[in-house]
């Protein structure tokens, strides 16, 4: 049994939590880490104030002991640090007063769904009059609670000397070029110290430009990220079976994540405008008796399964739906037309997106290497992967 | 429990087999549909001419009485039509004399695997001496299977009113525009009569030329499809987990699909490009007090759920990896250079692709539906959900 | 998607918390009674005096909103009320005098396993050289996680008409007899007053006196519950597929409470021990056109469904492991023999094990439940379940 | 991901199928190996002589080439015999003139279900009015499905040493010993040989007459199997989490099979009815740096984990449902009184019921093994058990 996890919890509810099942016993765990991570999902150009007051506060309430991971079940708590504002709107219990809570702002019922949010399915799917009932859950809060799980996935990769990076590719129609150098292993750094998240200086200019125009116009951005990585061992994932190609698991992981709305895999949608003659990556004998590619246009995955290439896949994120300025909506309580609720928001979470993306591949590459090596502590994990390279380069 | 499926299976083996467990009793089934279904996957322009040959022989084993299913799980058998010409190379029981086999041509071990396939990590992974072992599963006669189980899904979406229908969007770099028309449900006998699945006779021919030109070439080519559906209940699918968003189903069960590289929904890729103002569907009040969209951007999917409106999603496929002309690779037997096997191929597979892409698009469709009706009987279901509508429309 | 759930956390570790995925909304819920629930799970003669404080802080962190479920995953956290005694032995964190650590009473290494528990596989399995790092997460402690849970099970089921009780038909060799009385729906309060949860007054006294005798011989006991279910409706599970009966996810459910040896559903293992003439149920015409039992041997299960009838299960809990007097073991560090750790203990677990089996069973039946039903609000559960028997009973 | 599997089929349908995914590459597969393993499915005294015409007609669809598996699933076919003479009643599809099919033998509609049977409740689930499209699936002939696949999970088990066998312990109310011996790995042919799969001849003997006399009443018998295992690593299965424990996932295998009402692990219910001193297995230091246990009351597992020692599991089967004298029950065309359909019948299948136990059992090893040692080839396999017994063996 590999990788499984439960997160919980509302954006504004006392805290989120994730529970992650499968990890091995040893892998090193640092809450340090963890809210290094967790920061970073707040970077990025064009940040609302408020987001500088989302200072997370963790705990981990199981699953690991004196720095090391038991290979129990991980749960992680973040806290809302905001919670006390929100007792009474969100309160757990029944209030005693419920007129009294819907004279209140945050109390009140939100009748007015905003397009682009899960706001009126989800009110006509589970029968509720209050779209905050739904948009508590579906609000991109929950990815934090996915970046901490995901620092566990990382960290057990680093082991085996992976490494799982992303950067911004697009910023509504301000790109990088088609042909642009992939980030290594040691420029994540460089990454995040880049406001917009890009590689290129020049790019990012353009984009926090772009980023500039769109808050004068009180409007908001999507993008393209990319997620890359190094180190893996050939023949993670399988062709056997369709819902066990890592293809297959790598685009729920990022279709997953909140307004995201395209995956590609190496050149994506790209490899389809290219003849084959130009789509494939010609197999080469190497030097030390390993074999090489010449090009890296399937992002690293052939079958269904990790070539031991580079890995490259990208994601598509539509600009956020809260807008400063309303789009048309109806009143559910009165059926007739509205406007949806304007609200401070980002321009544009592109950038911070990426640490999402990040850590939803993480897990299923975690996940698909526990089911190529088995084992239930580090150094059987390591032992067992050791093993099986030693047959793979020297047949 | 939803529906869930195995298929098992080689190219060349004796027949492809799958199983479908979690269907209701009562959805009507004939072999005739199935077999038209699977005609359906031979559809395109350059089709290579031993595809005409590839005549599907199938059985339903169990799961079907009398013309309705039975609610337990439903068995299909496509026998291979030229199962007798690979008796020795694919026969299941150890051959008497393995030299001798090696000696066929069918029975030699393939030692230089081609770019683009499963073959050379697929016998890393397996420790695999021949490439046949890895090729005869990765191979896309397996989307028969799917095609065929697809059926059933069809069948029950069908009876509750939603059709689902795929049409050509892109052959390399041949493209109907980006505000193309959507196909209605009636509109599938004249894509399917379309030799490139395509909507647009103009782009068709287009595509054709493209196709001669590519062939000409001894080339391949790549393309997208999109999958259209009509007549989806609102609230398929859920925000609360992100492994239950209808999103993240389908982006898995396309990219599933051997050849794919990239999945959008809804403008996918194309929403990243634009600003917030423009990208979302306002909402409005419409005629007999339902909700309607100005706009189809989201492809009919809201916080993972389906809004009612009309969903769409695209998947983008690379150019088939066997060509006519040959890639460089290595032989893994000397571990030396060596030139890829050529061999009859089709130009260009994506008109076909459309039908598998209907198919696995349509099972997590039923699969969402019957989590949300519950039901074991194909009138329990219906009544569920007209229940269910029946407070969403007048509630 | 039916119900699942993970557990975290550690016997002494920072708090226990669970996630429960698959609720409907609109679920009743208050924390008062969770805590009862609680703490009938600490219910039971000859409780080890430490056991009194075990008084359970608990918290909801996610899924309920003003006392009713959202449709979103429920999270759960019950405190440990003595972490702070733990804060080092169980530290998340590494601590940072190790050797200092080892030299505390709590924070030495533990290295002799103790038989009849998880230690010394568990060591093996996860490379441990402590077996703290295994009996932390082995321990019984979990199952308070399972009863909070559990409770949401049992509401839901309320909700429906269905209610779970348990009792203790046997402590060592004193029994109730085969043909004891069955509890009904409200003879759950007079059973938890019982000491031994015993609905037989005269075997309840028996059970205390053998339990005095074990505690004086510094001795334990096991013995046997029974889950009895009223109010069900038939036809929950299925017979179409093994993992599908519901004999058979009882059987898990309950195998998988610690120290559980034994599973029988209706007469179980005595079902083994009379010929078929007297071992099945008759069916009969019964008033208003319903068909009715002449008796219940089956358990209220027929070809792994519900009947419709009284569901019933037993499950064998061996005494406990960790006794007064020492067993023989091995010390790991010195590979030599020992003897295990005595330490103060429970004579009997019992009485609360069937307060845990409750729980479990009653988290199987509300998940068959929603697989028939479907439905995302309470509301749509109840609608659907009374279209179904409305057919069931006027055909 | 480890092993899965779905079957599909009816009893008189025109084949069983069953679908094996997750094994490894390598796997030494015969068909004489399977159809031997299904033949002894048909072992037993007191068979009805129409079993003896149950030949079985097997066909390997995928997953195997040239006598090894191939990573891929496996597809196992086998066929009717008897098919021909079902073809309309069974039909798959519909029937040109319903009306004459029901005036036939075979294809009238069965409205008197059968107590014991899925009948009565599956038609209430499924709204069917013909009980045969639940009997049909219902069928204890579902387990040869069962049987054929657990044969490849103990093959690969024998390839690393473990050997799964059974024996049958009670017939009604004649029973070895509490403290019979138990079979040694190469006692499997003897028992059998004996007709009641019996390990002790005088008891088998008391059991053949017990057979005789409830033919001659016209009765039905059920009884007592247990599984033994020999050869097993410790750390098979996991004690974090309550669906790892191999105890969970071993009672929900031998409970899912057809009349099984009870299952024990070890001791099993004879564990409750002992004192604590006497229950547990301890620990004492063995030759060779190895630890050993004095006895082996728990059946091989502690904490979830096997211990590295013989497991032993036991499973009641209740008397079959079927008899040859009428059982009440009602008509539901009438929904009046009726007597239940009388059939020539076994008169008992517990010594057959062994190898079905076997298999499901040897299947959850298997997967259990997989999960520990991972690995895509039987060679990897090996090589990762090897490295983790080491590590156990001389720590």
């Amino acid at each position: 049994m590999t990788l499984r996890y439960l997160t919980a919890g509302e954006s504004h509810g006392p805290a989120l939590v994730g529970i992650l099942d499968g990890l091995p016993a040893g892998v090193p765990t640092d809450l340090d880490g963890i809210r290094h991570e967790l920061a970073r999902r707040r970077l990025g150009y064009g940040r609302s104030p408020r987001m500088n007051f989302e200072l997370d506060r963790i705990e981990i309430l199981g699953g690991v002991r004196h720095g090391l991971t038991l290979g129990s079940p991980v749960a992680l708590v973040i806290h809302n640090t905001e919670w006390e504002k929100w007792t009474e709107a969100m309160g757990i219990e029944a209030p005693e007063d419920p007129d009294a809570l819907q004279a209140t702002g945050r109390g009140a019922a939100l009748t007015r769904p905003r397009p682009g949010h899960a706001d009126l399915v989800g009110m006509q799917k589970y029968d509720f009059d209050d779209a905050r009932n739904v948009l508590e859950r579906a609000s991109a809060r929950e990815t934090a609670t996915r970046v901490g799980l995901g620092w566990f996935a990382k960290r057990l990769l680093r082991h085996v000397g992976v490494e799982v990076l992303s950067h911004v590719t697009r910023i509504a129609e301000v790109a990088v070029g088609e042909e642009h150098p992939l980030p290594g292993p040691n420029d994540l750094d460089r990454i995040d110290e880049d406001p917009m998240r890009c590689l290129d200086p020049d790019v990012s200019q353009s984009m926090q430009d772009r980023v500039d125009r769109a808050k004068s116009e009180r409007d908001t951005l999507g993008g393209v990220v990319e997620v890359v990585v190094h180190g893996l061992p050939p023949g993670l994932g399988s062709h056997v079976h369709w819902d066990r190609k890592l293809d297959t698991r790598l685009a729920a992981a990022l279709m997953s994540i909140q307004a995201f709305k395209g995956v590609g895999v190496g050149d994506g949608f790209g490899s389809a405008a290219v003849p084959g003659s130009v789509a494939h990556d010609e197999i080469l004998p190497g030097e030390d008796g390993r074999f090489v590619r010449k090009t890296h246009r399937a992002g690293g995955l052939e079958g269904g399964m990790t070539t031991g290439e580079v890995l490259r896949v990208t994601a598509a994120m539509k600009p956020l739906s809260s807008l400063m300025r309303p789009l048309s909506t109806v009143d559910t309580a009165t059926r007739g037309p509205a406007e949806a609720i304007t609200q401070r928001s980002d321009v544009c979470a592109v950038p911070r997106a990426g640490v999402v993306a990040e850590a939803v591949v993480a897990m299923e590459l975690a996940s698909a290497l526990l089911e190529k090596t088995g084992g239930d502590s580090l150094g059987e994990v390591t032992r067992n992967l050791q093993g099986y390279l030693a047959g793979v380069d020297r047949p």
